[in-house]
């Protein structure tokens, strides 16, 4: 591997970081807060990111460098990331699990007493899901399918030519399309909240969590606080089209508004949520005696922000009845779609995995019948389906294995699989221990690290940081 | 569909499972009980086989028949096989319940009070599973390969011949000596409880669920009630051998010993119990208190149980500590070897998607590397790779609806997640209400139902069933 190129291209994001800190410095500035913290930051981050670019090269970044520079990227950037926090007087390995689960659009949070920090610390904390929302659609639509991830396929971004090992050429463009995309939209949200009387250090804060499928809010109550049923179905409305796809919305936006509707991964992904608002609407009504229209608006919304890994709340969803818990369970499994800031497993994989057992079904019956699983009318090649199945064992391995040890530390058996989950698939709040109104603080160091590193693994599509820890990586 | 082939094949399994009432009348007859309950059932069971045997043809059955028929097979003795309990007393639904659970060798029972039943009726629940497992066992070896489900390979049968429509040819060989070997070492295993002490009736009972993998007890306590490690030891080696694949033990016994320490997937799962008993023992030395070597005999008595389906309890695991429920829970959804009795997912396909899963992490890094997943050394077919897939995929699908269900109807998380686990992969008893000293009774009827279902799917490799509601199977 090209270690120079690696540490190059990460110098470079290292100085960008220290860049996007000035603006939490100026939200310090503005509020009368210490500056402390993000000068110092700002000055160890762009120090560090221009020691990197010392190692200035002209090489090209084949696949390793590529798998090596998104791994570490993300870590690198958490990490920096936490300083602000830790000069907050947060502890080192809660700092970086905040942090992490900022750059990972997790949502997962340690703080016991949000409303306690200075407001520019909270809005750092806001903005970094707003930058990490911003990597994961250049990643997933520019590096992934070039890095021969999950296949280009999966992500409709059809870039011409073909998988090429060099990563450069295309990447730039595609990538500033996307994020005018992602900037109009989110500029949309903060003025839809604005409109509906939400203050703009607030509409901005979650405007960032909901456009990166984050879902840390400002507020310990989340989106409850508002207590606005219009700034609920406003930020139901921007997380649901956060959780489709990016590439889709720019054709959607630019070119003919139908592309949407007629993709197959973003019906399913809408007929989910719609019915499993429909039986969650059903079951506060009948479990929870909430009227009709309440129940729809507390359903619609948490299951929306819970398919698109964001995780805000409205309400105490952990106070739910047993039924109610499940349906929201069996939806952390699902994910949003490919090519949104959102995590899990994904639609566009769970639609495809569907169609392959139906067309096995077939051949059951019909052994010698050819029948090729299609996808928006297209046959899905056999390797892309080989990749998904292997994403999706790897995927449950690392949950199962994170559910047991942290079981095995003292958690309980629905907080250990919750909160596995919850940050593998990049979602925020699980149940019980760590439930909307609770904290990921009681869990044990060795438990923290270990959900740290599931919300790096489940952020990057899980190959990009599990090969790196296989020795044909390191293999000349 | 040839239906004349199907109802005749089922007059001839009717007209067997009538005589094989007649082992409980003698029981009955024995113990001075009733005759009643077998006497009606041998009267209508064997009437109605005959009635069918009139269907009379010398048609071959084709693969469709041969789905029918396994199908069909499995629900007609569960149906005819619940008359005696019917008889004694038992609610229609619960009587099929609890014949299914028989002879899909599940163990999971809505028996509130076990004692209370007669001896002969209690017998009769022990044979059904010996049955089901002996049915299971052909299933798997002689039948199943040849309509292409999950493919030969997967059972190491290695019946010489492509596999073709035809399935009569070599069936009936192959099933004589698999018999043979289940036989032998259920006669093994009555000996050894004899000689450690049990009584000739606990003996058989405890043989029948114990060969079959099912885990009916004739005592509320299960195991418990013995209060003899060495009897909990001899189950715990019985359980463990019926675990594994029958064409094996008999070439293991009958050719070179040295076959079973040989098979991939032997060793797996070997590893596998070994593991999961060496964490579990500490856990319930850690959280419970238990001495090592009581935690050792409760622990790996209780994973061979589960992890082979079995489900008998030598202890009420459901008062563990979170984390030793944990091992457990994750060890239900591993199931047992291919071509034993047990059922679940099964080693062998964990074993090959986790392969599967290391080759694309080699591809991702080598993308133009050709590397096949290989088993026992040779190569996997990508067919058996994608039935596999197709297997887990309905296999989860089903799980999740039917725990969604269960929750609806107003069980808790675990209750539901356990129950359907412990349906669909035939293991018996789960956690909370349908925990080792619980019961499925309080469980409504609409979820008994589901999960009468669960178990008959499970059992027959989820195809099987499934295929018969597909509308490709009712064309021409």
């Amino acid at each position: 591997m090209n270690f120079k190129v690696v540490l190059y291209v990460l110098g470079g994001l290292l100085r960008l970081l220290g860049l996007f800190m000035v603006i939490p410095l100026g939200v310090a500035y503005y509020y009368g807060e210490s500056l402390t913290p993000f000068l110092v930051s700002i000055f160890i981050t762009t120090l560090t990111g221009f020691l990197l670019l010392s190692f200035k090269t002209k090489d090209e970044w084949m696949r390793k460098e590529g798998f090596a520079i998104v791994a570490l990227g993300w870590l690198a950037a958490a990490i920096f990331g936490a300083i602000p926090f830790m000069l907050d007087g947060i502890s080192p390995l809660n700092a970086i699990f905040e942090s992490m689960s900022g750059f990972t659009t997790t949502g997962s949070s340690i703080l016991t007493d949000i409303e306690s920090h200075p407001k520019s610390i909270l809005f750092w904390r806001g903005l970094i899901m707003w930058l990490g929302g911003m990597g994961i659609i250049v990643l997933f639509i520019a590096i992934l399918p070039k890095l021969g991830v999950a296949g280009r396929q999966l992500f409709r971004a059809e870039a011409p030519g073909p998988t090429e090992d060099k990563l450069k050429p295309r990447v730039k463009d595609t990538a500033r399309i996307l994020w005018m995309v992602y900037f109009v939209i989110s500029l949309a949200q903060v003025i839809a909240l604005l409109l509906a009387g939400v203050s703009l250090y607030d509409a901005l804060n979650h405007t960032f969590a909901t456009m990166g499928c984050g879902g840390f809010s400002n507020y310990a109550l989340s989106v409850g606080a508002f207590k606005s049923p219009l700034v609920e179905y406003i930020i139901t409305f921007f997380t649901f089209v956060a959780g489709a796809n990016f590439a889709l919305h720019y054709r959607a936006i630019y070119i003919d508004k139908d592309y949407l509707l007629k993709d197959e991964e973003f019906r399913f992904y809408t007929a989910i949520v719609l019915s499993a608002s429909g039986l969650l609407t059903f079951l506060l009504w009948r479990d929870m005696g909430t009227g009709l229209f309440d129940s729809f608006r507390l359903a619609i919304f948490q299951v929306v922000t819970i398919i698109t890994s964001t995780g805000f709340s409205s309400t105490d969803f952990n106070l739910w009845s047993e039924s109610a818990k499940m349906v929201l369970l069996i939806v952390m499994f699902i994910g949003a779609c490919a090519g949104s800031t959102g995590g899990g497993i994904k639609v566009v994989r769970i639609l495809i995995l569907l169609k392959h057992s139906r067309a096995e079904l077939f051949k059951a019956i019909h052994p010698r019948a050819v029948k090729s699983v299609k996808f928006n009318n297209k046959a899905v090649p056999d390797e892309i389906i080989s990749s998904i199945i292997s994403f999706v064992v790897i995927y449950l391995l690392i949950f199962l294995t994170s559910a047991l040890i942290l079981s095995v530390l003292g958690m309980d058996i629905i907080t250990s699989i919750t909160a596995s989950i919850a940050t593998l698939g990049n979602i925020g709040p699980g149940l019980n221990v760590v439930g909307p109104m609770g904290s990921f603080d009681p869990i044990p160091p060795l438990g923290k690290l270990i959900l740290i590193a599931n919300m790096w693994i489940g952020r990057l599509e899980v190959y990009t940081v599990i090969v790196l820890f296989t020795p044909e990586f390191w293999n000349k």
